[in-house]
């Protein structure tokens, strides 16, 4: 089971996330793309500190929405999000390959990761992206039950998928995550780190009504905004061993 | 002698230059990367239309100045010059490979061109930034009776330098061009065949005051902004055989 | 009937619409304010424009969103659309106070205005940020079959509407336009000036399918982008007497 | 002696400065205006702030730079700078209204800053921007040995002048601030609390070298980045009494 990060999301003179304090702790490093976060420099740094630390690297593309952070849906057509893609996923490569860097894969930002498991042509597009690159690369997705859906779509194109669960997210039965809003949407620390043995052993999670889920999941969603969140990923490193 | 010209100078619902009209003509096409013009689907299409009349593309990086057209100088640490070159630069190329083409080469635009002529610190960030660049890529520069100087420095980082003089307008004697805003800047169509013709048969210029000025010059800039563009391209093209 | 037109949409660099052709013939100018389109010299020039024809002025306020021209719709809270409304509203009503100009009214951009229209709580936040505004301001939006039920919320927080009506689109039996992609979703100039002479001497449309639908309308929509929308302007203006 | 502080510099998702903290000791809120920083909802919460605790409004435009946080100088010309002031003066100024507030002066920030104090031209059109806006604005400039010839330039357009002082910065013979990067540039606390005295009480600073210069100074820039910047606010508002 890895653990992926969103990093290099400061931008010019603004400061986000604990970035080396978390690289050391973290097998993949999703790279923001300077359409809701990162800048050219940012961007240079935070491969430089992937590199360091032999994290492998993914473009974390968005919809060009500084102000809100890529965490609003835009109503973009297939074709500029297919656009939109090949952009920030060939800045970032380009830039990674200056450093003899390779990237790895993709994990599409906020509303856009969200369009993209809710909404089919959405997901389409991005797929479509991906099979146009001129390099493989692979494809980061929410884990869900229907996770051989969205794998039948991607192997039609020829885009592997990695599919990722969120450590300290409480989970509906359908598989979805509670909306931060509601009530037991966050788990405290011991849910957090019960939720991820259980992930890692048996490949489920319980949710919120107490139904075991079962989950394919590659890789594990952490955050390093603050503190806290560096001693979550501490810790949930402890336990994997 | 060849002839370049900037393209894929729109930017989302807005049109500039008559692309489509002009691309047959050219065997250079500088293309804008989004940071003064160009964003990623005007990128795309121009890319395509290059490789339907095949002709060689280059990257046309930028300030960061939409609102401006990356016409105003600004005052970029050669750290900031280096990252968004690498960006621009990656992001054009990776989007090139998309389509199965190969960037041949940079040309700085605007007032980033104009900073790399006249600012040794500029010109050697732009070098810095294309001798880590994985890739080899040439430089465009002007044209200038200095260039001696300007291919030294090129060279000890193992960058190629092309050269390119500017067929309708008038140079002074020290090699440079006479502002927009003073008399006789802009050549007529009769003035303009004839400095092509003798930039062509014998590698000079005549300048305002009269000088003959050797010039060494790879590439002519074209314009296709509007209709008489066209036509003088069209007019360069018939002169050139 | 008054015409009103969007106007000043240009941006840097790029031009968009014949605003010196049109602005003679409008009576109220809906003006970009710099999210969509419009930058501050653009913002400047059109209100000197809008002075010399005495064209009443309109803030014309958009998502945020240059590069998809306002025209996608973007998920932002009541919050957000309250801020960015009171934002742009407000840089051009000083703007235009500048030129001793006073701002009368308000019409939303794009995805806004259609999310205005389909979305109730977007129209209650356009609503509350006119309510809130430190002067009267009236508000356009499209004339529907519905208007009593968009003027009794407006009424309740003290903002007056403005109902406009669209000259060249067919409407369906609902009062809305055909998507652009229908046919028959564009009149040609017969049916164009047939419906601007039905919509003033009986206050109705005659819709795609032949019903007679009554509608409010105290502005009709005109289109000033190439020749043929300013030749249909005049020809509208002839007919209005 | 009056305190000032550049406050509302967050953007988005992206928080700084402890703009809460700092408010209750200032009586000079210098608001970022969205062309460095700040964007509509930012701006709204900032003058809330600046109610709550009867602060004096000032409006802090910038040259367009984002990612630069306004620090780079960029070569706009007159009428862009006059255009730029007018709009994000006048967006601040209407949302101020909006909340019962008048704005009270203008502060350029950055870059626009320095290139006013350095060259006349833009000094000029900072004037004549604030000459033609509709409502009087005091303008904040650095305190200088030459404040009496700005003085002058300002008076023959109307315009009144702040001037200010910096409490934590080093000057030079000629009364410029000794640049961050040189030894001695940043003074201690001590050094700090003296110098804020000094000006206080005699009306002048000692300058690196030793000589003692006389400055006007109706305000002392205060910073509230950290939390260091804060104790420092506090600490000379105790010695101010």
């Amino acid at each position: 089971m890895k653990l992926n990060c969103d990093l290099g999301e400061s931008f010019g003179a603004w400061t986000m996330g604990l970035d080396s304090e978390v690289m050391p702790h973290i097998d993949q490093a999703n790279i923001a793309c300077g359409f809701h976060a990162g800048d050219p420099l940012v961007m240079q740094n935070t491969l430089a500190l992937a590199k360091k630390y032999q994290v492998s690297i993914g473009a974390h593309p968005s919809y060009p929405d500084l102000v809100g952070f890529g965490r609003r849906s835009m109503m973009c057509s297939p074709a500029e999000i297919i656009a939109l893609i090949h952009y920030q996923v060939a800045a970032l490569d380009g830039m990674a390959n200056t450093q003899g860097l390779t990237l790895e894969y993709v994990k599409p930002h906020g509303a856009l990761y969200n369009d993209m498991m809710s909404k089919p042509d959405v997901f389409n597009a991005v797929l479509t992206a991906l099979a146009q690159y001129p390099r493989k690369l692979a494809l980061m997705i929410q884990a869900t039950p229907e996770i051989n859906h969205y794998k039948a779509q991607a192997k039609k194109v020829g885009v592997m998928l990695y599919s990722e669960a969120f450590a300290d997210r409480c989970y509906d039965d359908e598989g979805k995550l509670l909306a931060r809003s509601k009530t037991g949407a966050m788990l405290n620390k011991v849910a957090m780190l019960a939720q991820v043995k259980q992930l890692v052993e048996q490949g489920s999670v319980t949710t919120l009504s107490g139904k075991i889920l079962a989950l394919q999941v590659d890789s594990l969603c952490v955050h390093g905004d603050n503190s806290a969140g560096v001693q979550a990923i501490s810790d949930i490193k402890a336990l994997l061993g």
